[in-house]
């Protein structure tokens, strides 16, 4: 391990954080609300550590996949522990645990919230504002974020990135790096203003619409009112909607039409994947619920409102709800657990498994059952018109497989509390670990994680950041040979 | 496909259920109870069928991995689908639908049983005998079995032996195939010999104590009685519980004490991992069961003793049930659950995705890990003390992936049916992909599968066929290239 190299870039995304306090610091100012000491003391406590360790001399700039683990592991470690001192020292969550779940959930864009209906009308607008806004943060990512904007002449800072990007293989939009970045989050911030204008004409207030479309970009799931979405306007639900669908598609897709390759966006395997498998559900779910016995539903416009907005809210990992879904018939509950599996695409804000991870995984399958029947034939898979190669399958396999085997354990782990049953275990990791958020087969009324123990919500932490981070950034940090210096 | 040959080997297979039809109607002429028709005419109508097969001058006698498979689905289709007709011709299963479900949950030893307790009392001897054979015929392998007794000189029928196996590779028991089937089948008689003598000292009748040694042995889980094994003495159910495990073992480490190697039995991974899981499951189950509050147990050996069988029923996937597990805290549910997903040890009458399958699975991410941080590294898994080939690890990784697959298909069809939740339709599947047949979580009331709908039946008829037969043999059918001519 060099330590010197992961320390220095360490206190470049410590300053980071620094400068982005300043922004809830500023409206506090604006809404006059007298809480400026909640953001200036985490700030000063990130300039003390931050500066000595950009100052590190570091002889040797060797990066290597073990360092960029690390690396983006400790950014979050560090983003999430200073970033729940807001809410402690404006005494809005006053418990630190709680503070830190609710920053951890914030940072990877679960949405999972510890706090009820009424800590949600008493809370400052600044520290809200800084609640919202660490869902966008995290939505593209700390380090693309540091990346985007630091000047550096590191080329193993590649590899800090392939380890904080989501999906099967970092994407290879553009070969410059810091170009990659910046174009990342000029879509992210554009998409952004544009939902924020929307939402603005539906009826939302400024700030309001701000934080929703915070909320919105990140694929996060904070809600601004106790009952998430459910009372706003049908125009306000189904934009939201809308950009939760476009903020859970591959970036690349985007890209791609800036450039005006328009047939070959739309040509892009995972995105069509990614809409033919949301629409298709949304459709039988629609029907499904106006079908229904219950007549949950009165009209069909209603009944495919609420399907696309859950089918949206689950596929892009959001979390939001419009609608009570605990009372839905069990095939509209079974394709909306199986979406959970899923998730967004790769490269875009969203979470979950990934679109083209399951794609690959499907394929590799199938072409694996085709060579059992004729073991001497030659099969590759293809994924985007290219061959997926061996390494990718195994590593598409493990990951998934260590997947399951974190669901387990974060269920039975959680299972040692006696308060709530199996089910509702299993759904709180699995809206944790791909960073949903949402309160399926409600955890504690009135759908929130308090209820929980300590030592449950710091499981439950931990599972939203194995889930952000993908897994392995993670896990090397409990490997011993991770820690040897060279 | 070489139709000739398959047709030539699924011709003495129909002749040898023909013969086992005779003994239920021996049982019904000692009770003397006057309905042999009910297994006559199946047995005309079989020997009618396979004799002519039987005669079919095979030219070619090329066997090749599919028509291995073939061979396999089709004989256990052809057996399921006579093995039906006496519950049919004997009025106690009046519906062929029905009737075919139980013969299926029969034959693959899962024991999910469309009968309630009216049902079970006024079914006669002959066709309870019948009903209980079938887990025991299935126990072993219908194919074993013909190759155990058949005369044949051809080669390939190693392939077949291959495809019905279960567990990642067939057993290397003994080179000469004749001579492992016939070991099986000895190791196979006595246990069940001892056990029934043990039942039967135990204070069950002697025919009592043949039926429940069939259900244990082929750990299948029909039971005589409404309750399962619920009002059955401490002493009968630690028996049961306690063969229950004997037969999930994998058999090479009866044929190893056999011939003395003693310290080479204990030494097999699969069967010490095997025996860890389940005795560490018992501990922490029993410990949460006495310490949980709502008292069910009053004494540590009732918890113990429940904990055990409940525990022994779901790894061997037998079924069977000593208390009511609905009312157990979350922590012991996810237990069981997690045990749901492993199964028994290969070459054992046991289902499940088996422990070696899981045990190379968890080496082979393991590895494949640490070779992510350490790209240039060699690391190779071994399992019982031999290097895991890397097609042996990508078939256990396809298995266990489109396993999970047919799982969700599976919730997915049962959920058409709006009469049951998406809990009790996922783990109806899951008891019977696995060949548990347990009703966890209530499928209709007094726990059995009547309710379903007939479709469902169906459904859940295929995957208990999917799931005895390992996935592949039954999925090779749906294949178009399967079926052209040489």
């Amino acid at each position: 391990m060099n330590y010197k190299v992961v320390f220095s870039i360490l206190g470049k995304a410590i300053l980071i954080e620094a400068f982005l306090l300043i922004i809830p610091l500023f409206v506090g100012v604006i809404y006059n609300e007298n809480n400026y000491l909640c953001f200036l003391i985490p700030m000063i406590l990130l300039f003390i550590i931050g500066i000595p360790l950009t100052l590190l001399k570091c002889p040797d700039n060797s990066l290597y996949a073990k360092e960029g683990f690390v690396i983006v592991s400790f950014s979050w470690i560090v983003f999430s522990l200073f970033g729940a001192l807001p809410f402690v020292i404006s005494g809005d969550i006053p418990n630190y645990i709680d503070a830190l779940f609710e920053t951890i959930s914030g940072f990877t864009t679960t949405g999972a919230s510890i706090l009820d209906n009424n800590g949600l009308e008493q809370m400052s607008n600044a520290v809200m504002f800084w609640r919202m806004f660490t869902h966008w943060i995290g939505g593209m990512g700390i380090l693309v974020f540091v990346l985007a904007i630091m000047p550096t002449n590191n080329v193993g800072v590649m590899r800090v990135f392939k380890a904080e990007s989501p999906g099967p293989s970092a994407s290879k939009l553009v070969t410059k790096l810091r170009f990659t970045a910046r174009i990342l989050y000029s879509i992210y911030i554009i998409l952004t203003l544009i939902e924020v204008v929307l939402l603005w004409a539906g009826g939302l207030s400024l700030f309001d619409s701000f934080l929703m479309a915070f909320t919105t970009a990140g694929t996060g799931g904070f809600g601004i009112l106790g009952d998430s979405a459910v009372s706003y306007s049908s125009f306000v639900q189904v934009v939201i909607a809308i950009f939760m669908m476009l903020f859970s598609i591959n970036f690349n897709f985007y890209y791609l039409l800036l450039i005006g390759s328009v047939s070959k966006a739309f040509a892009m395997e995972e995105v069509r994947a990614f809409l033919i498998l949301t629409f298709t559900s949304t459709i039988i779910i629609s029907i499904n619920l106006f079908l229904s016995l219950k007549n949950i539903y009165t009209t069909y416009f209603d009944a495919l409102k609420h399907s696309f907005f859950q089918v949206m809210t689950i596929s892009s990992t959001t979390g939001l709800f419009s609608t009570n879904v605990d009372l839905w018939p069990a095939l509209s509950m079974g394709i909306l657990y199986f979406l959970m599996f899923i998730g967004a695409c790769g490269g875009s804000s969203g979470g979950g498994l990934k679109v083209s991870r399951m794609i690959i995984l499907g394929k590799s399958c199938t072409a694996d059952f085709k060579k059992l029947l004729h073991p001497r034939s030659v099969v590759s898979s293809k994924f985007e018109g290219e061959i997926v190669s061996a390494e990718t399958e195994r590593n598409v396999r493990t990951y998934f497989i260590v997947w399951l085997i974190i669901v387990i354990i974060s269920t039975l782990l959680l299972s040692l509390e006696r308060k709530f049953n199996l089910l509702t275990n299993f759904t709180a990791t699995l809206a944790c670990i791909n960073n949903i958020g949402l309160c399926v087969n409600v955890v504690g009324p009135p759908c929130n994680y308090l209820a929980y123990s300590y030592f449950s919500k710091i499981v439950l932490s931990l599972t939203m950041l194995l889930g952000r981070l993908e897994i392995f950034p993670i896990l090397i940090l409990f490997s011993r040979r991770t820690w040897k210096k060279y």
